[in-house]
């Protein structure tokens, strides 16, 4: 069975005339004329025929090409687009209505894509608008340049370089010039523009089956806006290749489409189909710059990359290069209120962008050493950090095999990792007298060996520990600096890692320590008491988590069943350290009085 | 075999990286870092952290997502923006570069989508640079609404509706208010807003093969923006129901996902995902508004719809809504220079669009009726219509057999339509004793009956014959007006068909017969010899197009051999109602004298 390719449509009779409805519930300086499902005409909001003193400019076509041609209706663009079915010109009352609605005493000018349906029918509307008496001028744009000439009169269709005509037509009548001078502009700018395209896939009309045309290795060069068959199909080539084949036919002295020569100042147009990222057709703009200034000695004014004219859904791009001179850079730089014109893209380019180097950190990093002798302070840290990495390698087969069961099995092998390199870098690097620095060497050591998210944690538990010392212990760490430092710890992990208690992670072992460090230190209990009571909270709170959901990681897509078989390997291995540096701490206290 | 999906990219690992040399090439407001490839970060070009007295507003992810985050860097809304791989989260080094880079005394708010690499990342970035010194603040987006709480903190990401807050956050900081200020408005954005996604397709990572993972009849509810697995999967609805459905998601009063009441404010955003057409996200804002305003009770202030966070290629489409105040109006309308915040959608939507009706005619369409009595010209007139007519129909089957070669064989079909709608409509309305308005009636029969291209050639012709015969033939029409008629309407026919002498079509029976006719005029021969004289080299043109190869029209198409057989049916057409007519007036003038 064959379906209707998928589109978020409704009646596929409707799409053109429910797009206009959205278009202008988008944009409050857009309105539409009634008369649906026949008059499809977008004009400015704020312009009325019998009192508008400029030249109007009108353009339109097939839709499918959005946001062409109504999102260039706006001051200094655009004053009407008239709008056909998906891919066929309007019809010649729809035209002849925007004309009428728009057009004052200086009369307007229309702006025709060369395809024979639409210079008919525009055609036809301009002779009738002049037999009631408007002034009207016409201007035909087909600054295809993909088949050879001469093709014949069908052979230059008007592509995604039709609006930058709109553009200098726009502002050269929002500048105040007469009909004539706005039609000369707009056919010079015309004359100046070559445009071609490629595509990877075929475009699909609503209601319509999807074509298969190209297939999985190939590529169209030098097809139209409509899905009409390319120029040539070719194999699909890295787009450095594309985009040198593709400037290489328009600026081809040979066919002479476009009066460019080396020395010339351009502008570039890459213009996606629609189905192609944006990330895909700055990689082409990218590509296109140098190529132009270095291989075609082209100085390159201005740049626009985007969704400009599409084909529905086509996965494609043209590039448009246009000749420049000040006064058309300065028609394209005008400002406009038409929503699609791009922002941003105005005024002069350096010549050659010069990137900003990578800044330093504030702090030059010391390179540390372990100090000669240790302090006693450094003797204990010494010995907790030991006990702690050690309890750590000990339980890498408990912790994966637990983690096998909730998570991906690595948490015993990723904590091994960074214990290993804990007690191999303390023997080199750790200024174990300087109890804040060492606890920014052991996030440095977690960060290069662990990898993955637990590292990543514990290099921010660490991080936050050693700025909440390095800032407030300054000559002697206290119990209470270091209970500070816990608590500074868990708030970033919380913050960051956005787990809190209860949701079955190594807080859980963490928050109940802190907490009774807390509540025993202010109670006046001794250090080394308060410190064991907490390593005890510790292990409780790690056990407890066999009988939780678990609510942040991996563990949260397993069953329930499995998780309340085994405790947060997380947890465990917190709770594991965090009492191997208890115990060791309060052993050194023992040993030294 | 199985290839990777065809992209327009050089070596897949580079993507990030030449997109953006194209974005810095395109805006020349913005500069990256070097540092490539490791450090992937856009900056605005006219801040440095030494002299930047402003909060600076930093985001950041994944690539894929383009614009976001890179294309909302400029005054007024992101000051840096960090670029991951696809779909990764950019590395620490790189989040702290873009920190250093930008921040200045006032410091920086780090806006971050809720997915625990870019949490912790960043996170880790923020307790770096505040260990260096800098004030730091942090606000984290998650405003999917596609999961029912409680879902678990990986329950909400971060989608569409983060951009809504970078530039609440960017105007704020724009403003001049304290970092403490900037991230109390941004945190607040970020509990005001909404959003749920639906796609048609998933999207492609380069350099890896498509998934097929919907199929050619379903729909995904509620996905995110990286080709994660949606809620649900449902059958394709029309878009009118899905816009329904998302909207009752969103704002269902009993997850309570955004604190949303009757009678509220909202601006609405509706962001393509990529692959989906703009005419199909502008019929679902289309849709949305009136059933936000009558079935939700919510005024709305705003609608955003275009491609603002993307999954690549992927179609589909979110809609955010977002509680609005006048507060975050006047965020939201602040003026920035970021490329790609969207232009024409500020300041305060009429409440309801009155659209513009159809404007009528100048010229009041006289109804004209064949004259009781009829003048010497009117009867001359007469004989020519009904001669020229009667010839048309008796050529029926040769020209269709003609057509049948160098055609779609329906050249006599069509032109035997018009000459009978011509005598028929000629008893009834013409007023035959006006040539200029009889002309003007041929012109409506045949747009009423004949259709196609020819159809409307035939009816510029007569318009625009009737124009010129208008304007200069006052009281009396003489040969030398119809000669003037023939040229203007040849011009027109040439300037909106696109051929000219040569090409093989009904011009080249027409421009000999005008050529000789107005040579004949000026040398002072009497206008029936003239008017004969001309009709035989109407002839003796449409006969030579046997001769000619085709360049325009269907005929191009067409292999030279065939052409070669046949003479163009539209030229013999021509010649043979030119002919009968001028042997008509001379009939007629003999006659009569």
């Amino acid at each position: 069975m064959v379906f209707a390719a998928k589109k978020f449509i409704n009646n596929p009779n409707d799409v053109v005339t429910e797009f206009i409805e959205g278009l202008v519930e988008t944009y409050h300086g857009l309105q539409y004329l009634d008369g649906f499902p026949e008059v499809k005409v977008v004009i400015r909001a704020d312009v009325s025929a019998e009192k508008y003193d400029k030249v109007a400019v009108i353009s339109g076509g097939g839709s499918g090409h959005e946001p062409a041609h109504a999102g260039y209706v706006g001051e200094g663009m655009l004053t009407a687009a008239i709008c056909g079915d998906v891919f066929a010109s309007p019809p010649v009352d729809s035209i002849l209505a925007g004309i009428r609605a728009v057009t004052g005493t200086e009369g307007c000018l229309l702006i025709v894509k060369n395809y024979t349906g639409d210079r008919l029918n525009f055609g036809l509307a301009a002779e009738q608008a002049k037999s009631e008496g408007y002034k009207v001028e016409t201007v035909i744009v087909g600054e295809d340049c993909a088949l050879p000439p001469p093709r014949g009169i069908a052979g230059r269709r008007g592509l995604a370089g039709t609006v930058l005509v709109h553009k200098v037509a726009g502002a050269a009548a929002e500048a105040g010039l007469s009909l004539e001078k706005v039609a000369a502009e707009a056919k010079c700018a015309s004359e100046m523009v070559g445009t071609m395209g490629v595509a990877l896939s075929v475009c699909t009309l609503p209601g319509q089956v999807t074509s298969d045309r190209l297939g999985e290795e190939k590529m169209e060069l030098g097809l139209g806006i409509h899905g009409e068959p390319g120029a040539a199909v070719v194999d699909v080539q890295p787009v450095d290749v594309v985009v040198s084949h593709v400037l290489q036919q328009i600026l081809n002295p040979e066919t002479n489409y476009v009066p460019i020569t080396r020395g010339n100042r351009v502008v570039l147009m890459v213009n996606g189909l629609g189905g192609t990222p944006l990330m895909e057709l700055m990689i082409a703009a990218g590509k296109a710059v140098p190529k132009l200034q270095l291989e075609f000695g082209l100085a390159v004014d201005r740049v626009y990359t985007g969704f400009f004219m599409t084909s529905l859904d086509m996965a494609g791009f043209s590039i448009s290069i246009m000749k420049a001179d000040q006064s058309i850079l300065d028609r394209l730089d005008a400002p406009t209120k038409a929503p699609n014109w791009p922002v941003g893209t105005d005024g002069n380019r350096p010549p050659a962008k010069t990137h900003v180097p990578v800044p330093p950190s504030r702090s030059i990093a010391e390179s540390h050493n372990r100090p000669q002798e240790l302090s006693k302070e450094g003797r204990i840290l010494e010995a907790a950090i030991q006990a702690a990495a050690t309890v750590i390698i000990s339980l890498k087969d408990s912790l994966n095999e637990w983690d096998a069961k909730v998570g991906d099995g690595d948490c015993g092998s990723t904590m091994y990792r960074g214990a290993t390199a804990i007690l191999e870098d303390m023997k080199k690097y750790y200024p174990l007298n300087d109890a804040a620095e060492t606890v920014n060497e052991i996030g440095s050591s977690i960060k290069r060996a662990m990898g993955g998210t637990s590292g990543i944690i514990y290099h921010l538990l660490c991080k936050a520990a050693y700025a909440e010392l390095k800032a407030n212990a300054h000559s002697e760490v206290t119990a209470k600096h270091w209970c500070e430092a816990l608590k500074s710890s868990i708030t970033s992990v919380s913050k960051y890692g956005g787990a809190t208690a209860g949701y079955r992670t190594m807080l859980d072992a963490l928050i109940p320590a802190s907490q009774v460090l807390e509540e025993k230190l202010s109670a006046g209990e001794d250090p080394i008491s308060a410190f064991i009571l907490s390593a005890e909270a510790a292990t409780a709170g790690a056990e407890s988590t066999i009988q939780m959901q678990a609510q942040a990681g991996r563990s949260s897509y397993v069953s329930a069943e499995i998780i309340a078989t085994v405790p947060d390997p997380g947890a465990m291995a917190a709770a594991g350290w965090y009492c191997a540096a208890a115990r060791a701490v309060k052993e050194q206290y023992q040993s030294s009085s």
